[in-house]
């Protein structure tokens, strides 16, 4: 089973990153470009079976490694 | 309208961060995962209209700036 997590900053932190991004996108012409935020994409393959199972791990290890919750967020998509 | 970049190394690119990550969830006792990788999730509000012009705007985005296309791939999700 392969687990897809996305890791955003929570709304209101500050995201110096996607600023300077959206900066660059501006200094290369792309003109209509509102608010740029950045994130992590982590990939993972799990020997889970059941798709309840490999939700209750993978949130196990956001809460414990991936994320830092008291910044961040996260989504989990799983696919068979 | 959204728009949600998910930019990921191309398989066979070597991935020392998402071997890290893997070594790190194996020893905090998460067995059974497998291939770890990690990417970059970019999230850009757009005025475009309509949405073929903004995936050939973030298309190009991604071209020139967003993804190093040598070694990456990505994939453009749009939002309403």
């Amino acid at each position: 089973m392969k687990a897809k997590v996305h890791i955003t900053l929570k709304p209101g932190v500050l995201d110096p990153q996607g600023k300077a991004i959206g900066r660059a996108l501006a200094s290369l012409g792309f003109s209509g470009v509102g608010e740029v935020r950045q994130g992590k994409l982590i990939e993972l393959d799990l020997q889970a079976d059941d798709a309840e199972s490999a939700r209750v791990e993978v949130r196990a290890m956001c809460d414990k490694l991936l994320a830092n919750t008291v910044i961040e967020t996260y989504t989990i998509d799983l696919e068979p």
